[in-house]
């Protein structure tokens, strides 16, 4: 699996809908959304996969700068739902993880789950690519972050959660992975941005720069939960070497200040299960790392806060040869997800490259 | 518009699904659609089209032969709902003409067509070509012929019918057609094959081999209804010129004996409309002029009649260039159309020609 660094032959996303991830109809949502795919198509060819009942409005916003393709879905997040693509330098292909809302049955944020559960093959049956369909193994695309060298990072939190694989013990997780990836070094951290509903996703909390190099989200506030979570993360990637045998340089991202769902946004949210959405005044689990890395370019989530700055300042320091465009995604993040959730990168294939 | 003659970048399919179409809830259609499929993609890549309720089962079923894709539709003939495909001959476009089901509220055979109405639209989305949409224009790609040299071969009967485009005169039709396909020359014929539910499309008694020679069904029995039409048809044809001035060489190929729809075939379908089901005991318009040619094959439907063999004999003596392919189709036949009716060709461009 290359690292999501490495070129693109384009970016696969999904037209947000739903009412109960987004409010108001997820029109506000859809307005968002337009402008961030606007903005990647600057990049990259971006695909744009929408149910049927919803194809007319999502060509009409979008066909401009995106292909619209109808894929049956149940959620927006492409990259939980979509295929993770791996290539042998000549070949693409496609792996179709299980995918059970974040949880299955104990704590999953929807049912049923069967249309996300096949986005990942027809993905792949859309590129004409084979497609490895791991038996009895589920995932998220957002759980896991390669460097393209044979380093994988992931949280305990979340691949050793109840309602993932637990008939399976951290070692055989770790075999399904190696196979899969091509993957010799897996580093643990031991959970991702506080309060987040995936189980603590490691995307939100921790990215590749480039091989040997990384983003964690941080906060300086000691009061603040996601302190001790960030530094235990801090701590466990400064004593690891990657598959290289390298040290990581690690670069703090700071995150925003807490950001609280409010009555009014709460209130346009239709109820789904216990889980979804969440009461009015929850955290809601900001974070500048759920960025998207595209070609020559970073696009990074802006909420509207004094760090807004920071984090700009810091992308562009350490992507010196890529533009940093920040976008306020506030709608979709609502949604319980940010940028790189709604995205999955189709690395060239060897042959294109 | 190329001649299907030309070569092929791909064939474009529908998966049988509706239960008043065919009997048995498809299954027997099915079945002959596997068959199908994987004869013309002996010759030529294949993309199956599908609802996504009965994605899994298409890919299981004909996912080793063709790209399955999920696209939502409401009936099965790809020829009349898909995309005509034009080339300037470096580029390839798509037609997205009106579609009503073959009548809409006058005299269509189902209700409502919304799906239908979209897939030529999602079709040219897929393969990210550019899509003509005629104003308030129904046509299906099954009413027309062309050579690929300027000429185009409709019948009053379909074209002129009042389910169609009852506002506009003849000679508007005819401005509409040579202005999307690019024609200067439009041979009418009065009608089609006897009792065709589609008002009589030309392609299930008409069609070109190559410009200046084509087939016309036909029937040595002067007692059939059949007969007036073909020898009607037959001396519009023998005293006209197409478009490049020829006089048209014209093949007769005699159609089976007739075919009525039996009480159990009957049994196994739903009611739809009035129109469709027809009852156990009318005649069904059979005819081997209904097939599809492919990259280097003719594929056409066998009735398990005495004429077959006449039929293959003729088609190889004119197609000497193809290998000639006899399916039996007759579950798909029970549906009212045939092999060409459930293809469309994607030609070429010129780029890639």
């Amino acid at each position: 699996m290359p690292g999501e660094f490495e070129p693109h032959e384009r970016c696969w996303m999904i037209w947000p809908q739903r009412r109960d991830t987004f409010r108001y109809g997820a029109k506000l949502a859809q307005k968002a959304f337009v402008e961030f795919a606007k903005t990647i198509s600057r990049f990259e060819p971006v695909t744009v996969c929408v149910n049927g009942d919803q194809y007319d409005t999502a060509f009409m916003a979008v066909g401009e700068y995106a292909q619209v393709i109808e894929l049956s879905n149940d959620d927006f997040w492409m990259r939980d739902t979509g295929a993770t693509f791996v290539t042998n330098g000549s070949e693409i292909r496609g792996i179709s993880w299980g995918f059970n809302a974040w949880g299955g049955l104990t704590d999953g944020l929807y049912f049923p789950w069967d249309k996300d559960e096949k986005v990942a093959d027809k993905m792949c049956g859309l590129i004409n690519a084979d497609c490895y369909k791991p038996e009895d193994f589920i995932l998220e695309g957002g759980s896991i972050h390669v460097d393209g060298e044979g380093t994988l990072v992931v949280t305990e939190s979340c691949l050793l959660s109840e309602g993932r694989n637990p008939q399976l013990s951290r070692e055989e997780i770790e075999e399904v992975l190696k196979e899969y990836l091509n993957v010799t070094k897996i580093i643990w951290l031991k959970q991702g941005i506080y309060l987040d509903e995936t189980n603590g996703h490691v995307d939100n909390i921790f990215n590749f720069v480039r091989p040997g190099e990384c983003v964690l989200a941080w906060t300086d506030d000691e009061s603040d939960p996601q302190y001790a979570i960030s530094k235990e993360c801090y701590d466990i990637l400064s004593s690891e070497t990657d598959a290289m045998g390298r040290k990581l340089i690690i670069h703090k991202l700071h995150i925003p200040n807490p950001i609280y769902l409010t009555e009014e946004e709460r209130e346009g949210m239709d109820q789904v299960c216990e889980f979804w959405p969440p009461e009015a005044g929850t955290r809601l689990p900001a974070s500048y790392v759920n960025y998207y890395t595209a070609n020559h370019a970073v696009i990074f989530p802006k909420f509207d806060d004094e760090y807004d700055a920071a984090a700009e300042q810091l992308l562009k320091k350490i992507y010196p040869e890529r533009e940093v465009i920040g976008i306020s995604c506030h709608e979709m993040f609502l949604g319980g997800g940010n940028i790189h959730c709604a995205t999955q990168q189709q690395p060239i294939s060897g042959e294109d490259h």
